[in-house]
């Protein structure tokens, strides 16, 4: 099952060279609460400046720089009507509802109004959460690109945002990969309830990951942990044995973990029985991600549906989002250190419950829409940095 | 008038490669009054580290480095006598009248001696500021390089220099820059004065720059505003009416402007009839300016004189240079991460406003004596980047 | 004996390259005191993260990286048993002897326990210091790249270290270079003892570097001061006379300074008579260095060593390793900032008291094992930068 070494590196080849992310795709930009009234918020995405904003009702997202001289709309925004923002330069005035100038406050008679415009994004708005599509292309349906069961209407979701270090592939990596549940062994999702966690597992040869890419709807792939590993709960190491938290009774979680294009996992049953983990690691820049964590419960009324995000809020926020995934966090710094900066890309060496990983980047590598790259500086090519 | 893209583009070549600023042209170092007795002074100027001191009461200006180990001699000063300086590392001691090897106190026999110097700058003292010409060939006149009237016996001058971020182009396009006026339209000068200051301006095409260029004499773009555009004070974003500061019986100011190569500005009549405004915004290094502020006035007397660089630094130092010039370093700010940073100079898109820049841009890409540049690392040929 | 430039640019090309450090040679990694029991300790040498633990007395070293992800084992250790280290991240277990793979505590069945290993690497403790090789071949005699003496019976031995700025070239040949004393001149070595210390040097023809370059056993170039050159004490400049600390019936130390491939520095009779001084400027990164200061005297009994290094401790750290050195310090710090980030290796211009520097480096170029090189990126073939 484990290509070679030079064959995985073809085949991955344009997962290797996505280090902003992969272009025509959608993605979570905010969550719904972030975005009051008619502020304007200003979020950074694959390295591109974008501008959100309420207009009427509408959710709207333009670029965040005037097409003049490319400065950022929200250095200080100026918005004299509902459904514009001005640049503060020079008065170049665009409509939220497509980008277009349709004022220039220094040069009302000026032939560029109607015609010029800023990029215009994709926008929607589904359980909560604020999705734009980066890329050039007729956008899909927002639900291919999307984890299954995400928009499903009897799924509550709650979750936050915050901006972490690491590449986003590195952040997706350490979700997915199998075995990285060694480092929550200790976690208070551990020891403060029933859940069982094993050190890790012994691959089985049998059986294989669920690949799922059809001519449309979502692209990923499901790793069926009960049913491809044998999980390991004590490993000698000379004459000491090293043990998971063992528990009488405990329940088994995390049945399932899936990872879909173009860089979101979902695990099912967990923390509990009947809970869903959504995640999305979107590149801010080559070293940044911004991190989206949700938790996901299936209910049978509004009423529950509210009771779910309330706790989410208060107890999970605390227990998993913070506790829990706070030592992924530490596991994405230091992937960082040893990958982008260091060698890690080409002296890596999987060992085999890293199949899943190694199925993700062929994967992600056949079915992205495009690879985001910097533009290009002028005069001598190279490509600018931030 | 507004060139093709391409047309531009290659016109305008020389300009975009200039990031460090143009050689062999004279720039303004310090003013007279930041160089005390003969305390010598380090200075940075596009990216070459230079000494000056007063010798005798005559000026002079040699490079900031030791000709041996190349180290900084403002490191650790160490002058023995009044018109030289030892290196603090090995004793190598120049002479501050050419930048000869005079002595090697660690080896007084040293053959070196009277043959090796540091590079000696041509230096010039006018206006109450000192001008430092960076280059190799003979330097032409001083006033070859200044905005003409600098110079006159009648004008006073008084000013301010500091280091600002931005590249020099940005910062001087700014200022040139015939609509970034909206950025100032709150300002003390404006709200606090009768003076005038529209949106912006609608371009005529029957007017235009004038260019000077002769064989000798300043080079520069000259844009005659009230005849090249017409002032806009009211413009319609739906159904809102954006305004300037409406003022009955104010005084429209500033009907000339200029821009003089090496990168120097001029304002006529501004913030008042009979006061002129001299800008320099020299490149300390790729991302960085100095730059220096200058209020001139018309006067008939050293008693007047005297009085206009008085009120200048206690009134207009806060008005006028802190005040007012502070909204352009904001602007400059974000045109570097426009631009330097990102990807301005390929992507922006310049409207009719800015024929002045487009004319600098090709006038300072014809007129220049040379492009500085960065020394060469040894081995692998790529410039070595402070 | 000077060789034109373009010759000792070709003759000394290796040196040039070697920003990291020579591969295949010993450097000091620690000393014995900062090694506690059987706690791991984590170091950085020549730009790779290596990891030191005493094992039932016995030192042993091994690459701080896991083989499998490339994160460092030292961000967070675990260690289950006293020779082994296990990864946080997945339970990737290695042996502190050979490196090899013994356990993976996430899946115990994994083919490649015993196959797989990290770098292990040579480490020897003499003099109370540990040295580690850094390297691929067979290392040969840890004496082979030491300075002659320092592993002498009846040499004791004391010292300490610190991380400073300046590539590891430049620190070295501060300490090698003959005239560099004049920063010395004011130091408490020198007013508040007996010691004379000449401003500089005038070179005599007659006399050479001693080069010692056999087939085994170290390589070096010995600069005997006192035959080499003519001390010089006054030197005038104009109508001032620059003077050493002038003292009676002082004592003129340091008469023979030697340094050593890979980079090891030694002075003999410094700073007083029956004293040596050996340091060592181990890269960590391009930009920095572990300074290694120790402090040499002949001693005839157990008692006498003991006496040498409490008073080392006691004493010479304030007057020498800090006082005196400090001088060294910044002088690196702007030898850094002339050469890395500038211009310094094509533009200096040496002298000839530099003749032994000259001689060091052509020495170094000719007899190191191998440049130190940072691996290549991925795709687009540069070095990853730290």
């Amino acid at each position: 099952m484990e290509p070679t070494r030079e064959r995985v590196k073809e085949s991955t080849r344009p997962y290797l060279e996505a280090e902003l992310g992969f272009r025509n795709h959608w993605y979570p930009a905010l969550f719904t609460y972030e975005l009051e009234g008619d502020e304007p918020k200003a979020v950074t995405m694959l390295g591109e400046k974008i501008l959100i904003r309420r207009v009427d009702g509408r959710l709207c997202a333009i670029e965040d720089r005037c097409a003049h001289r490319r400065v950022q709309l929200s250095a200080k925004l100026e918005c004299y009507t509902k459904d514009t923002v001005t640049c503060w330069y020079h008065g170049f005035t665009y409509s939220f509802r497509d980008g277009s100038l349709v004022q220039v406050l220094t040069d009302p008679e000026c032939p560029l109004i109607g015609k010029l415009r800023v990029k215009s994004y994709p926008i929607r708005e589904e359980q909560g959460m604020i999705f734009v599509f980066v890329g050039d292309v007729e956008p899909p349906e927002l639900a291919d690109d999307l984890a299954p069961g995400f928009l499903d209407p009897d799924m509550a979701i709650a979750g936050m945002r915050r901006p972490i270090v690491g590449n986003w592939r590195l952040a997706t990596e350490n979700g997915f990969d199998t075995t990285h549940i060694y480092i929550h062994r200790q976690s208070g999702v551990v020891t403060e309830t029933d859940a069982v966690l094993p050190l890790g597992f012994i691959p089985q040869d049998k059986h294989s990951m669920e690949i799922v890419e059809g001519p449309s709807g979502p692209t990923g792939v499901i790793d069926k942990l009960f049913l491809n590993y044998v999980p390991i709960f004590q490993a000698p190491i000379g004459d000491v044995t090293v043990s998971a938290v063992l528990k009488e009774n405990g329940a088994m979680v995390a049945p399932e973990v899936s990872c879909w294009v173009p860089g979101a996992l979902k695990l099912e049953n967990f923390p509990f029985e009947g809970y869903y983990i959504f995640e999305w690691y979107v590149a801010i820049d080559e070293r940044t991600h911004n991190y989206f964590q949700v938790l996901g419960k299936r209910v049978q009324s509004e009423e529950e549906r509210r009771a779910h995000q309330e706790k989410a809020h208060v107890y999970w926020k605390d227990v998993l989002w913070r506790g829990f995934n706070d030592q992924d966090l530490f596991a994405r710094e230091w992937l960082e250190e040893a990958y982008t900066d260091g060698e890690g890309w080409s002296k890596e060496r999987l060992y085999k419950p890293d199949m899943c990983l190694v199925e993700w980047r062929k994967l992600a590598s056949r079915h992205n829409r495009g690879i985001q790259r910097r533009p290009l500086r002028p005069l001598d090519g190279s490509p600018a940095v931030k």
